[in-house]
């Protein structure tokens, strides 16, 4: 097989055998000196470029305020990517990645800059034949996205040329409202036209949230049980272990729903209930995510159904962590909330009475995604009451990190002389089955924004159907109380097990 | 909790939560110098005892032409014990055990014998409280059946008493054919009560295939796939790598499909395929098994949807293994079938369609039981067609012996940038999930006949109803051609290939 990039690609079995490989085309990143550009993006630009995914002039442009040379970013991308990059370092493959390397010096409003840009790009489709196709990666606080894609467009920087493309590539929060975000929304497209503008929703990158559609649609043994026949309820949990870190600027105001129920959860709640596609064409799963996003409904009593919780000093992992309110750079009368649980439903035929519990938090008990679908007791059971006392519901949970993966729990019968059942499980796990590593998030997510290939970006419909969805919790819980309390290390406060025991129900413990 | 049998009982955790001991009795064994006595029902006896599920007094009476003395017997029965038992030897446990143990030397046609075994049984009701509660283990060759429960008729030894118990428990074959089942159920039932009567067919007290009615009745996951809406079809496995041993008395004219086929496959037939009985009393199980095998269907053409095979010279496990009509004591004109395989349907609303494949035979590749259950592909797929090229159908396996355990088959993403299925399998083995060991399987059927449960014991009706299936088979062979032939150590002959390559599938490697 010819090599596009040069070096000798390193590429996966299936790489080999259904290649996708970018044409000429070179990335824009903002903000390039922040973590995400230093632990995702470049080495995900590598990666890609090592797989021999990458055309052979590839080219890397930063764009920051930071006084460098472009050999001082080079040196930068250098840094990162021998800390971070997934796959081996290969000195001939950084030796061609790093003639496309430039760096632009400026702020946002800086005119001259942005003309300097301008300048590098046609130096670039010149020089490393990029032939004007760039994608811009707004990897910046979202109060700077409109004026870099206005200054974008006043430079022409956003022009789309005949058989060329420019394209924007915006991380999240898309808003922190419906309104923020229909508002972000069109001043984005006054300058990207919708299918030029990729959303990165990293979740939506992973393998084992790719693969929900996989099992769901290229298997006969779960489609028939994914329903409200067969299903009592779902949970969809992400917990982190860690605080804020170093985001306590970003976060604060934000909160757990914001920043992970309005995008991942809600991105996780559509690909596990949507109907099936007729093709994974972008255009069908938007559609069918965007309906089903359409069809959830928010409970009646928004006090008894959600919990929001700050963390308080709790220990984790052996060691003592402080309070929310106590973490460097917090309003101490915050009510930012760093738990989140809310009770939905889907008013559909497939999915009519079935709640959705979905959940998140900080410094919770340890760190885990999961999509939890438990199934409804037998109808009836012709097994002696004493005999199946230990038998709990069937479930089959999606492990989407870590140790990715399915495990499916149901009854089996005790070994012994009697008929007894008791729950047992069995696992499907990504790493024993697969000799493929799994590729990071970023570099699939930055493969499609060059490929231009849209499915796994959300779309503006399932952004603001998502808006749609928190608006009035953020808008109750504004108005009622301050949020309850939790120690960190532990599973959330007792007001949201309490949810739950009032529906005869709880979470589970993953 | 008090102790029955004296020592303290090595009991199972379920034994200690679900205490299923036998009441005051004892069991008689004919036949009691033979392999199956010696490897496993006096282990079988001793591990009851050792749990603390056989009463204080119980005794073990055996009977055959050996010139033993009592003393002689209880040797034998304790170096079986040392050498077969599941459980620990312990020496309290043995010298109760041993004040039970009597032995009747006499012929199957001598009377005084059989004088002698009723004052024996008196003496043991006086001595060892057994309160007239006998089972009589008939583990002889089907050809003495009749001779036997004639002479315990007439002797007294089968008369039910007022508050006692008499029962005969009879190992397989029953019958070679319809006819001659029906004739031995005759002469049985004219000296026992059918409801005293237990037919031991080894397997069902196997746990995995008790856990069959477990899988499908005490979870909701399986039960809504079980149908032909979602199975594509149906393979029932017992391959066997060794040869015929020294039975070639026993086997020759009988052959694979009597000997495997009409027991064992077809009761796994009937538990994998019946409706849900409406409890586990032997009354409802049975009803519903001998419904199913009457809705059992043969293929019109028997010369193509039937194989019988014998195997030849081969190598199995590095050494040369000789032919079946080069083993010792063996017709070298023999037609007798070691390997059968047959296509079966069952006309009913549920399993109308699907067909069932069922295949047995010694000098196979291995040694294993199973039963795979193989769905149909997605009815429809969104995705594209080279993306599931490596895509099989998903099964559910339900692993007999060994490895005791399910496996489920299904499709899942490939890590890599494109969308490609490819199946995977999770894994349930009884080894890992529960500490318990699983009992022998005689163990629990020895129990259930001295409890006078009669759920795990095949009835007449199901016996005639496998006959009522089988004979029209045999019959063909007998009249059409020689056995195909398979080399020993491989999977068959290859018209069992083509059988099922007619339709479009092929026999699972297992």
């Amino acid at each position: 097989m010819s090599d596009a990039h040069g070096a000798n690609p390193l590429r996966d079995a299936l790489d080999r055998r259904l290649p996708r490989i970018a044409g000429p085309s070179g990335l824009v990143i903002f903000g390039v000196t922040g973590d995400l550009s230093r632990k995702k993006l470049m080495p995900a630009v590598y990666d890609l470029a090592n797989r021999g995914l990458l055309p052979p002039g590839f080219s890397l442009v930063g764009f920051a305020r930071r006084e460098w040379e472009h050999e001082d970013f080079a040196q930068e991308v250098y840094t990162a990517v021998k800390e971070h990059s997934r796959t081996p370092f290969r000195e001939e493959v950084w030796q061609q990645l790093v003639q496309g390397c430039r760096f632009v010096q400026g702020n946002f409003d800086d005119d001259e800059a942005f003309e300097t840009l301008k300048e590098t790009i046609n130096e670039l489709d010149k020089a490393q034949g990029t032939n004007g196709n760039f994608a811009f990666y707004l990897s910046v606080p979202p109060k700077f996205f409109p004026q870099v894609v206005q200054q974008l467009k006043k430079h022409g920087l956003a022009d789309q040329k005949e058989g060329s493309w420019r394209r924007a590539v915006i991380e999240k929060p898309f808003g922190h409202n419906l309104e923020s975000a229909k508002e972000l929304n069109r001043i984005v497209h006054e300058v990207f036209p919708p299918h030029e503008v990729f959303r990165i929703d990293h979740y939506l990158g992973k393998e084992t949230v790719q693969n929900i559609l996989a099992l769901r649609f290229a298997n006969t043994m779960f489609e028939p049980l994914w329903n409200r026949s067969y299903v009592d309820h779902v949970q969809i949990t992400m917990a982190e272990d860690i605080g804020i870190g170093g985001r306590a600027g970003y976060y604060d105001g934000i909160g757990a729903a914001r920043d992970v129920i309005q995008n991942h959860l809600l991105q996780l709640l559509a690909l596990t209930t949507m109907e099936e596609p007729s093709s994974f064409e972008a255009d069908s799963l938007v559609a069918e995510k965007t309906k089903v996003l359409g069809a959830v409904r928010l409970p009646k009593d928004l006090g008894r159904e959600t919990v929001r919780a700050q963390y308080t000093e709790g220990w984790q992992g052996g060691e003592k962590a402080v309070g929310y309110l106590q973490e460097d750079g917090i309003d101490p009368k915050s009510k930012t909330d760093t738990y989140a649980a809310i009770k939905l439903s889907i008013d559909n035929r497939r999915w009519a009475g079935v709640p959705f519990y979905l959940r998140t938090g900080k410094r919770l008990g340890r760190r885990v995604t999961e999509i939890a679908v438990i199934f409804q007791r037998a109808p009836h059971s012709p097994f002696d009451r004493t005999a199946t006392e230990e038998l709990g519901q069937n479930a089959l949970v999606i492990r989407v990190q870590p140790d990715e993966g399915v495990t499916v729990r149901f009854g089996s019968k005790v070994p012994g002389t009697s008929m007894e059942v008791r729950d047992v499980s069995m696992d499907f796990a990504y790493g024993e089955s697969f000799t493929e590593s799994s590729p990071e998030a970023y570099e699939r997510l930055i493969l499609d924004v060059l490929l231009g290939d849209a499915n796994l970006f959300p779309r503006v419909e399932e952004v603001e159907q998502s808006w749609r969805i928190l608006d009035p919790i953020e808008e109750y819980w504004d108005k009622h109380g301050r949020p309850a309390q939790y120690p960190a290390g532990t599973w959330g406060p007792t007001e949201a097990d309490e949810m739950l025991a009032r529906d005869g129900r709880s979470w589970r413990r993953p």
